[in-house]
């Protein structure tokens, strides 16, 4: 009762944002609140210090920089990517950790890159004039060629990378320009089942003992990169009560989605990707029981959509409370009646609400085919993703920048290359699982009769169409790959591989897809959330925080536990409290490592805490700092409440959970003897 | 927008069904409607028939007699149990089909029983005095215990077996009389890969290929009972737009459910279903990918939860339907308010229809609970079935008949008896994965730190303790199970047998759920819907159709196609249209007897038509039948969206598919060579 209450309140639209919400952008930090809430106040030269000393994982996490030499915190679960790459049955670092005794021992992480936020640059007005007096698609096409354009420019100009960011769904347009680290290796990582311990059961819960970090470093032309903007360590944590601050790159939030986007969520795209994701899940298990390296080689997969679906079926469970959702039902009533008693903005608003409502009822027309033919559902695993990459870049190099898809104009090449030649382990066995398995999915929703999957499936079952793709392709060999990032339409389309074949011949469908998509569905989304987004600017103003979009954002809170059914949860753990809950068997298994720490290992040690800091999915890896810009901890969960972050925030409940910096020193020390990498940290 | 205009109609309650909607009743049968719409005569004799030739299975299916020696017309897909049962490695009838060749051969069904309606007993009057001035838990234990003693009664006076039957969810309480026959055995099976073409890609599907009959026969005394009441033949089946009945046992409709429950179904009941059984779904089709006896042994549990898969999803997107959810909630409305137009009846209903959002309210505190300790989610497979039902029957014995829970009163005793003590093929590893799976999902549900969970699982992992149990108990074998059938409680309560002694260790939670589930949930939504039932007859009479209860019922309706976006839809199959579409791979291959057919059986004969009539799951084995009271075909499905006439009926696209007589007879004669069957069903 006392949440509803609350969020009455919450979702009025004349106090957009209350308590800690909010994940806020440097420019439009709240240094008033801030100082009125926790008596704390935060500088321009604290929060510049947070901007050069934040990164992010292109991964889709967040990291800093903890020493001068491009040393770099992160999550485990942030470079499970690099670990499980540098994994084999021989030498498995995901079972047994891994330390680099000296930097040349560092491992490089293929397909990893770091960014460092350096300037932003709003472009509201600019893009304005680039869709004025077009409507839908043609706006929406006229809008995406001059985003790529300005990327360009900006490139050109700044010798940055840049990217375009759209705030306030559309309401702000900007650029945001990165330092940008190519060069990853991997410093140090603990075992699996000391990072992840509790696994999925676990996931999201509290109290919580994970040791959820990874070391990474970061290099320029072969050297660590000189980073002189890095966090210094407050060993001892948080005091109860205290303000943090968790600086990062939170994803995505949905709390300015209109009621008919919400429900779209709740009645089609949550429930579909449900149905498709835990099936796979299921696939995966029982892959695994066969153990060795089948064990060993589907963890990552499945824990990422394992990850995947609690968020998904808490944001359902979110979604499903009517109660909650009449109360955003009536706060878009009343931004509605406030823009519709003032005429002039009524009749730039227009039909907005209604226009989402139709767009989406569009696209349930084609949804189906959309997703499974463009975009990827159809064809899981890596093969027909290289297959797609290499047959498209060669289509779109014939094209001008600003007419490309965005993977391939100049800008976002060098991505979309190391992502494709990448020299990754390959699972021929995992792989066709996964495209039979896709396959068998696009049968079961476009239905048996579908003239696509006759084309797709011909005489073969999905099982029988995968072993044959997979086997027969040569895409799997890195070399072959680079060879062919070479080549040009015409040697693509007489290539004799199975897959490069598949892909072309998907191509012209999926491509009309994507424009009808683009066209119908997004370009009419996006001006709809435009024009609201301008009701809300002239209603409620610029004050409150945009949505996530993974870019820059700092967050503030206390370091405070909460009240679950009536129990207090205390806001940390501690050592001595991990040991009664190991079971020999996973996810519940202690590392030797830790078993031995537990007679040597002080009790009293600080593991895992919670804080009331507004976070979602896209901040782990983030920094917890002090008022004073120190590191006290580092973020790589939240509690269960949490997930319904992306459509409300509840300050009773939602709970930021981050690894302590007690367990984080003490164990680099006592049990893995990173005593070089304290020192360098400047702890020791 | 032709179907939105259509459930307006539809749902308006002062009509409350049109077209041909409705499962009715024998002595409801709506005569005047039919011979209005159709221009036919159904006599009080045409029912007579039709009673006593149709059949109810236990498995949840329908079926008739089409002999006077017992023979039995139902599906290939409701005699699959029996099939499985009698399959092994070496004979694999699933596979390659049966035919006995002579009365001898043919094989027991073990948990077969067949049932037919001899009697039906209105007694809404003693039930009401029963529970008269009693309230929610108090008038729910009553009326329990009612119904228990009136059954005990009606069997020792008739000498038949009697089931209590509540219509109109309540609105009306009856005793149904049955003859049932417990001695059942296989007669013909088909192949599977032409029983069930298409498999569930196709599942609900139409145009369609499914030859999914099977033919049992019912034994009295050891000898093929006598069953002078049966149905002929019309081996041509029916004309397009001709009338056609369906008589079967419909299992349960949801159409008089009130807006709380329909909701309580669409946000948490339906979408919790589906996240366990896909899951489940992946980990069967991946453990069916080792081939051989694990291939063979997962197909039943397989396809049975396929089967539930589409159907729940189906009835996801049909909740989803926001436009037709209004239309539900608008008839609510207009109900709720006649009601309040008349003092008296207002004074009666109350508060019935906030009673059920509240008791829904009270069972989501417990439901996960509910679900896995009580209702059997956390245990899986058939082993902890059995140790359960062998303690409660040892434990229920001891009281008095009407106290026992149900399945342990001496009416339904038989039953639970022959399903513990069938002796049934077992496969130990696919029990494992099932019970190591709900186990598993136990721990997901619950959550890692739950009380129950710990107590179950201890130190062990789902998959450990799953093995432990599976391996050490005894359970397993048939004689150890008579022996225990026989045992009293505190011979159960010294057993060394882990499963014995984990029900032990649960039932006491378990009941303590059942209880609370009882009497804070089942007994005010009883108690409501019989309010709800009598402010409906007040308003609208009892002309209308009860939702269905897997109690004899009748459908009318044309042989007629539907337009599908646009497309008509031929309202039937031809044998020549089979061979286009099969490939080399289940569930698209076919089995040798009909790859050698195509060049001797004509192409014209027709395999699967479809019809309106109103059918739903368990009319699966219902005959069709004309209006002479001839079989014109097999209902084995319909059509997708038939799936939504779980909530409401729409005429325009709601159809039934069965076998056409055309294609049972002529592959009974010239693919399995049954001639002495079809002379028994006097066709030749």
């Amino acid at each position: 009762m006392k949440n509803l209450l609350l969020l009455v309140t919450l979702l009025a639209i004349s106090v957009p944002s209350i308590g800690d919400e909010g994940m806020w952008t440097l420019d439009n930090f709240p240094k008033k609140t801030l100082k009125e809430t926790y008596g704390v106040n935060i500088t321009d030269d604290w929060l510049e210090t947070v901007k050069r000393s934040v990164a992010r994982m292109d991964s889709g996490c967040s990291a800093s920089f903890i020493s001068p030499n491009g040393l770099v915190l992160t999550n485990h679960h942030c470079s499970i990517s690099c670990i499980s790459q540098n994994s084999s049955t021989e030498r498995n670092l995901e079972a047994d950790g891994f330390l680099a005794a000296a930097k040349q021992e560092e491992l490089s992480c293929a397909t990893d890159r770091i960014s460092v936020l350096t300037e932003t640059e709003e472009i509201s007005e600019q893009v304005a004039k680039a869709t004025a007096g077009k409507r839908d698609a043609e706006a929406g096409e006229a809008r995406r060629q001059y985003l790529k354009r300005a990327v360009q420019d900006c490139e050109e100009k700044s010798g940055l990378k840049c990217e375009s960011v759209s705030l306030y769904n559309g309401g702000q347009h900007w650029l945001y320009k990165y330092k940008r680290y190519d060069d990853v290796r991997l410093v140090f990582a603990p075992e699996r089942d000391i990072a992840a311990f509790g696994g999925d059961p676990d996931n999201f819960n509290f109290p919580r003992w994970c040791l959820d970090m990874a070391l990474l470093r970061v290099y320029e032309d072969g050297n660590p990169a000189a980073t002189p903007n890095y966090l210094e360590w407050r060993s001892e944590g948080l005091d109860v009560g205290e303000a943090m601050f968790v600086a990062g790159h939170p994803g995505n939030t949905q709390r300015l989605l209109t009621v008919a986007d919400l429900k779209f969520r709740r009645n089609v795209s949550i429930p579909h990707w449900l149905l498709r994701y835990v099936e796979l899940r299921g696939r995966y298990i029982q892959y695994a029981a066969a153990g060795g390296e089948a064990y060993r080689t589907v963890q990552e997969p499945l824990q990422t959509i394992e990850n995947g679906i609690k968020v998904q079926r808490k944001r359902l469970d979110a979604l499903h409370d009517d109660a909650l959702f009449s109360q955003k039902e009536a706060a878009e009533l009343e931004l509605q009646k406030a823009v519709a008693a003032d005429p002039e903005l009524a009749d730039e608003v227009g039909s907005a609400w209604d226009d989402i409502g139709r767009a989406n009822a569009t696209y349930l027309q084609f949804r189906d085919d959309y997703l499974f033919i463009e975009a990827g559902a159809a064809f899981g695993g890596r093969l027909f993703n290289y297959a797609r990459t290499l047959i498209r870049r060669a289509a779109e190099l014939e094209k001008e920048n600003e007419k490309r898809l965005r993977p391939y104009t100049e800008a976002a090449l060098p991505r979309t290359e190391q992502l494709t030649l990448a020299d990754r382990p390959f699972y021929p066995e995992l792989e066709t699982l996964q495209l039979s398995f896709s396959l068998d999915k696009m049968r079961e929703f476009l239905g048996p009769d579908s003239p696509f999957v006759h084309q797709i499936l011909g005489n073969e079952s999905p099982e029988s169409l995968a072993s044959q793709l997979v086997g027969g392709t040569e895409l799997a060999d890195p070399a072959v790959r680079a060879k062919l990032w070479q080549a040009d339409r015409e040697t693509l389309a007489a290539s004799a591989d199975p897959m490069i074949q598949l892909a072309l011949r998907v191509d012209t469908q999926a491509r009309e897809l994507r424009k009808r998509y683009e066209d119908e569905v997004e370009a009419p989304i996006d001006l709809a959330y435009e024009k609201i987004a301008k009701a809300r600017f002239a209603i409620q103003g610029t004050s409150d925080y945009p949505d996530a979009t993974f870019t820059l954002r700092v967050s503030y809170g206390a370091h405070e536990g909460w009240n679950e059914k009536g129990v207090d949860v205390r806001p940390w753990t501690t050592v001595s409290e991990l040991f009664p809950r190991v079971t020999g068997d996973a996810p519940f298994r202690l590392p030797d490592s830790w078993s031995d720490a537990r007679m040597t290992m002080s009790g009293d040690i600080k593991f895992n805490y919670v804080g009331t800091t507004d976070i979602i999915g896209g901040n782990s890896g983030s920094p917890v700092i002090d008022k004073d810009g120190k590191v006290v901890g580092l973020v790589f969960d939240g509690n269960i409440h949490s997930i319904s972050g992306s459509f409300w925030f509840d300050q009773a409940l939602n709970r930021t959970i981050a690894v302590h910096p007690e367990v984080m020193l003490e164990s680099l020390g006592s049990i893995y003897g990173a005593d070089h990498l304290l020192e360098e940290m400047g702890v020791r």
